[in-house]
């Protein structure tokens, strides 16, 4: 396998947080999104949708999208379970990847592409305006996940999972989406801290 | 279970598009979005994120996030497979689901939440900008979807799946986002009118 890679991007990010809390090495490629290489023919005929990172599998087919290149990975090695362990267990996962995904990541994600003046090659035309009401959004998504944080270690249970990567990547974007934390979340505190204590984030 | 539906809106339709493919039938009750009634304190005990659909489980617990439920079902009615047959088809299912969620249906969502004078009260304050920038998203996923679509049936292969529940959704949106779907695909159109005549969409 061969995994297209880019080192400040957030979707990237997102699987090699999953790769090293599971104790997975892939041989890896970068990409250089700021030179635009994902804009390239040659990395059209990897992924056409241009997104990075993306899985080579070893018959030549492309996987591609962070969470099906995770939950594949989970499959081949599936301890830890990131996913959830049992029917129930992983429902409820996935429901909170995708609320984080949707309501946090999504939000910090347009914030940023939007208004960042290094994006406007990529997102054209950049609305300035969306972006700071996606701000709004995003905060409000964070006093959210702080009500939640309050009886549990991480955001679907007691076990670190896919969802706590989606929710800590988004948080880890806000700086260049200009979007401030507020300081009065103090489980959302807690939680970043022990998560950004990890020696997978810590890479 | 008990499922919380809203008839007209895209989220609840791919359930039960879904539910419908299984030949699942569970009680549902419905939200009155026209009225508000998911801003409403007793819909904010069901899902706090304010989002139909939602499924109650037996033991009281609420699951949310439309593939969330969708994969849930999966596991209790497991024929037929609707997230793909196998580790690798799953993988590459899911890629499919996330590609037209992402390439997709969110552009012709927000292009309708953006734009529909319906919307207004929902989408505060609405960008027509960012909306008519989405249209053009659109149709650009289209226009890849039906090159995809050359050498296959459905989205993700030779066999119906949650891909295609999503991505026909989205077309079926366009209308009210005021998205003209362009008449030169003729694999989109073969594939849109052949999954329009699967009984579980006409119902």
């Amino acid at each position: 396998m061969l995994l297209y890679d880019a080192p400040r991007a957030p979707n990237p990010r997102r699987v090699r947080i999953f790769l090293a809390e599971k104790g997975v090495d892939l041989p890896t490629r970068e990409v250089d999104l700021m030179a635009l290489e994902h804009m390239e023919s040659d990395y059209a005929r990897i992924n056409p949708l241009r997104a990075v990172p993306a899985l080579v599998l070893d018959d030549g087919s492309v996987l591609t999208e962070s969470v099906a290149i995770c939950r594949y990975i989970e499959w081949l090695h599936p301890d830890p379970p990131l996913f959830g362990r049992g029917v129930r267990e992983q429902a409820f996962v996935e429901m909170w990847q995708r609320r984080m995904e949707f309501a946090l990541f999504l939000p910090v994600a347009f914030a940023f592409r939007h208004s960042h003046p290094r994006m406007a090659v990529l997102e054209r035309p950049q609305f300035p305006d969306f972006a700071e009401a996606q701000r709004s959004r995003a905060v409000e998504a964070m006093r959210y996940l702080d009500v939640e944080l309050s009886d549990r270690a991480f955001v679907s249970g007691d076990a670190f999972t896919i969802a706590d990567i989606t929710a800590y990547v988004a948080l880890e974007l806000t700086k260049l989406a200009r979007i401030g934390i507020p300081e009065d979340l103090p489980n959302l505190a807690r939680w970043r801290a022990s998560i950004g204590a990890r020696p997978s984030v810590a890479l």
